[in-house]
């Protein structure tokens, strides 16, 4: 991780590799060029040792012509910005970003997705996250609450840190930043509950649940944001913590929210070393859970069969592990889904005194 | 604010005597009804005293019948679930609510739209806010950072208290809980800074911005939530600080961030009396600092026209006020929008050594 004081960062040194490149090839009147890798799912594979979506070495070539010019000019600007941003301990983001091609004269980008691109080609180009460009997402990156302290720098530029004691935010919560490169964790806690929806954490937070747990409670609000899944791999790596997922029984909340956190996303397999969490289990709520707890269901609509199915037939991590398999036709074949707010039928607190509890006896039998 | 272990609650006492007139009716063989105010624009007017919309007198009336006896069942037991909430200092979530219903027998919901409804009604016929009812949202609510302390409670059912400083997150934020009733303030603050994105939050955060402006800064995230509105106006009030609203240049951010949180909503006028906030002012982005600071825009679409004229013709409030009429006029007539991010053209941190110091120096030129 690059900080403004320290010796030339790597990032830096590549980026001054990079340019460099470049300008001996224009010297030399040649045609300079840069490779990316390619970002979609003909370029990955599933590792089961490293526990993510892993690319395969196809890569494009952007040669500087006529027909390239100014998206090779944007690719040499944006990098610039980011070594910039890497010396003056600044950050960016994405729409940041876009607005300042606005002052790139021809080179400018006329709709964001243009620079967002470019982020993307960067970040391959280095193999290095973003975040370590300095730029940052525009969403925030969930809550968090319980026996976690969180250690971050006091303010920009200075080595002072600050302790953020994440037991001590009464009904309220911390609010993960969208860069956390830089934060350091003290905790104790036996696990990190990582949970889909904000209704379900807010309820454990209200009772305090973490602390009878012994636990940290992770809001990710849906699909988790980058910084949201660095901060839960950061948090699990460093500290040896397992992580247990409490989402929706659905195949939205299955492969698009667990899957997505535990081994990355194929259109950014560039980036699932930094951003999955390979030690990740699945706590529920389970198609068993359905039966054995007697939930609510609604039924399964088109596009969550369609979801089902499609990842039963070309989702590697799925067609890598059987039990999940088993788990997803058991769903199919029951046409229901079950959210986890369902288990309010038996008492708003049933989660708290019984749901939890039961399954926390048995992580082993969590699905992968 | 109803708290357990205090005397009996305004609240419990109302739905204690409407049981009971539901109860007399029936035990003298009669039909029982319940009044609930209208929920629409041709029920509310803008009280520029007030500072909010108001509601009319217009009212529906529900009498038990064979048509109206499932609704009517649900809506007395919906009433129960508060009652037991208020008493053991319990909250529900709308989700929640919906899945307490599927234990009601045949006065099961099957959507959450129906049991939502029915919160709607209670909300109008108790003339209080859901969270005074102890039904919560399901969405969180905000972000804080700054010159403040929080005060809330430790716990569920303590009185212990527990002090969270805003100025003590780092890089991140505190986010305010789903229900704010509770919170008490600590401040010196000059005044609050209430942002529309996220992206913008951050890097005012980041640079520790509300310590060189001794103010308080809250991120709304887009439209803000019931929560959040109800803090900023619960902490304005309180602390009779001044309210500065920092948006995109466009219809939406003018018509539906700004108006809602100052103003309310014609859809929830039963409610604007909680949830607004009369103090707002419109510190920009305005159609003149488009012009002014040269800032990049994007042409204003079908559905921005469409809302500015909207806006024009049939909203109370920009009806009420010439200022507002004239800048909504110019922006229509330019054809363009500015997002506050546009700053970014300038130079990264532009908005805090120039954008806003300059507007901070002239608060009077604010719009209303």
């Amino acid at each position: 991780m690059a900080k403004s004081g320290e010796a030339v960062s790597p990032v830096i040194s590549q980026i001054v590799d990079t340019a460099r490149a470049v300008e001996t090839k224009i010297n030399g009147l040649k045609k300079p060029e840069m490779k990316f890798p390619l970002r979609n799912l003909s370029n990955v594979r599933y590792s089961a040792k490293k526990g993510h979506f892993e690319m395969l070495g196809k890569k494009k070539e952007r040669t500087l012509a006529v027909s390239t010019v100014k998206s090779f000019a944007q690719t040499m600007r944006m990098i610039a910005l980011s070594k910039q941003m890497i010396e003056t301990d600044e950050r960016a983001s994405k729409r940041d970003a876009y607005y300042q091609t606005k002052a790139w004269g021809d080179a400018k980008c006329d709709e964001q997705p243009e620079s967002d691109t470019i982020l993307d080609d960067i970040e391959g180009l280095f193999g290095v996250n973003k975040e370590q460009l300095c730029f940052t997402p525009d969403e925030h990156g969930g809550l968090v609450a319980g026996e976690l302290v969180v250690v971050d720098r006091a303010e920009i530029g200075s080595a002072a840190t600050i302790d953020i004691d994440c037991t001590k935010f009464g009904s309220g919560a911390y609010s993960i930043p969208v860069s956390v490169e830089e934060l350091q964790f003290e905790t104790d806690a036996k696990f990190i509950l990582v949970i889909e929806t904000a209704g379900m954490f807010q309820r454990l937070v209200k009772h305090n649940y973490w602390k009878s747990a012994n636990c940290i409670l992770v809001s990710m609000g849906g699909v988790p944001t980058r910084a949201c899944r660095r901060f839960i791999r950061r948090l699990s790596d460093e500290k040896k913590i397992p992580v247990y997922v409490f989402v929706d029984g659905d195949p939205y909340g299955i492969s698009n929210i667990y899957r997505t956190l535990k081994v990355g996303s194929g259109n950014a397999a560039h980036l699932n070393e930094f951003f999955c969490v390979p030690e990740a289990r699945f706590l529920g709520i389970t198609p068993n859970d359905i039966v054995q707890y007697k939930l609510p269901t609604h039924p399964l609509k088109e596009v969550d069969v369609k979801r089902a199915k499609d990842a039963l037939k070309t989702d590697p991590f799925f067609l890598h592990h059987k039990a999940w398999q088993d788990a997803i036709n058991q769903l199919v074949t029951m046409g229901v889904r079950a959210e986890q707010q369902a288990l309010a039928k038996h008492g708003l607190n049933y989660v708290i005194d019984t749901y939890l509890p039961e399954k926390l006896k048995h992580p082993e039998r969590f699905l992968p």
